[in-house]
């Protein structure tokens, strides 16, 4: 592999900004990777792992002399990094948000890019859990996909080595409109998760059962809800405050969709509910066969032989 | 380990009575085990795979001088199962249902429950998205809860012989009775399948997000959605029509919240969104530290070293 931008700013050091850094330096693509954090304590720990070549405490001297300048912070952040980078900005540099969301950030960030610095919004469609300068490993974007979302206009040859930037960092790339991009990413990512964080707090509000039986019991199906629900409370507020529209669209279609099945148990109709979770396996199989899961039961668990 | 009941009888062999079959073998539980399945498809199989030490093709056969009788049908089929062999049970054996629904199938299996023969209703719940004879494997109740549920009058050695069969299988039990189960079962269980189910629908259903872009981005978070969604349809039509009261006014509940985040996202509410997401986290903590779920990053995809 060989490096494709001299210097590589992160903005922003949680689990997408520190994954890319430990990619980075698996695939040696950058010659050289500082980093930046609103909080002293992130700097602070990013400095103790190792994290970045140098962290900086301020916005200039993180983009000074970069190449590439990635924008890793909640989405509703970035135009305020934006406004106060843009002066510092290396012509020719290019700037990239990792965000979840893409046609407010264009919005925001796009107007504040001086003359001579290339924009390509990306979107790696990759995370855990996890969050915070220690969740990143290397493998994170593996066979994962990254979207890129240029706006009109957008300089091809920056665009052509985001591309090959994210190839080497593990991932698939694709090329994406931005309405349609807010779209896909509510479906896939977004109403997925508002769902799991209601499925969660649903459960704990009962009175008539307790948390502790919600927990002991959650490998019922339970569980799989947690995961996602226990993602970054910042990031997805910021994701569902500006993706407001494509997410309540699909909510609207959600809940249509729901009654009808929630009609379907109240009047008995067994013959629609098997026709209907007949069909839902279909999609399973096509996602077991485009490699984006495992199909090993119980996500990995141990398996003992017969 | 020792024998805990000499002559086990096994009726439906998929995922769970298949999963009992290879977890009584490695804990020397049973003597010995036949088993019945309706099709003759499943009752091949079983053979050719080694499941059981004789597998029969009448329901008369598999239960002849069985001391435990596992019904390990679809719920709305243990009825009619429990008319055919209550003539041929032997005195003092034990009936058994795994199915994850409880009042339903008491009302319907206990009064066919012959004079001197016990009922001990039980939910093992464990599970993956797999289902058949194929399926199973030892280790599935490891570490997972079996809900025992006898109703009222029970015999108390019958009910303490099941507790210590289930923790030879690998499972912990605990008592509970037949409403509260069922409730708690909705909330951890039932209705996460349902919006699991109904989520993928509606991905599936769009006319704006193709489904090969629905798979191909699934790793944001649907695809959590799409294992669950994957299981047995003929179980889950059963589970939803004899679970009906509990599944309703659970999804009562579940869409009042949904609604009130809609509206906090209509509205702009980012407080709220972010207390109601950070509040959720805490309870996949409890989780993890109930052992019931792994904390590794997606599920155990293979974390290379930094």
């Amino acid at each position: 592999m060989s490096v494709i931008y001299d210097k590589v700013a992160l903005i922003g050091l949680g689990l997408i900004a520190s994954s890319m850094h430990w990619a980075m330096k698996r695939g040696g693509v950058a010659g050289s990777v500082t980093g930046y954090a609103r909080s002293s304590e992130t700097r602070e720990t990013a400095r103790k792992i190792g994290l970045c070549d140098a962290v900086f405490d301020t916005l200039e001297e993180v983009v000074e002399d970069a190449d590439l300048i990635v924008l890793a912070t909640p989405v509703g952040a970035m135009g305020a990094v934006m406004k106060q980078i843009a002066a510092h900005l290396k012509p020719g540099a290019t700037v990239i948000d990792v965000g979840s969301v893409k046609q407010t950030v264009i919005a925001e960030v796009q107007p504040l890019i001086p003359a001579g610095v290339h924009f390509v919004p990306c979107h790696p469609m990759a995370g855990t859990e996890h969050s915070g300068p220690e969740a990143g490993f290397a493998t994170l974007f593996d066979n994962r996909w990254c979207l890129i979302v240029p706006p009109k206009g957008s300089d091809a040859d920056a665009v052509a080595r985001q591309e090959q930037y994210w190839q080497a960092l593990g991932a698939q790339t694709e090329i994406m409109e931005a309405e349609h991009h807010d779209m896909v990413c509510a479906v896939v990512s977004h109403i997925p998760h508002l769902i799991a964080y209601t499925m969660v707090g649903v459960a704990d509000d009962l009175r008539r059962v307790s948390d502790q039986e919600v927990i002991k019991f959650s490998a019922a199906g339970f569980r799989d809800f947690t995961r996602i629900a226990a993602s970054d409370p910042t990031m997805w507020r910021d994701v569902f405050l500006t993706n407001k529209d494509a997410t309540i669209e699909m909510l609207g279609r959600f809940t249509e969709e729901l009654f009808a099945l929630q009609r379907a148990i109240r009047t008995g109709d067994g013959d629609q509910l098997h026709a209907y979770f007949t069909h839902t396996r279909a999609i399973r199989r096509g996602i077991l066969e485009a490699g984006q899961d495992t199909d090993k039961p119980d996500f990995g668990r141990v398996q003992v032989e017969r």
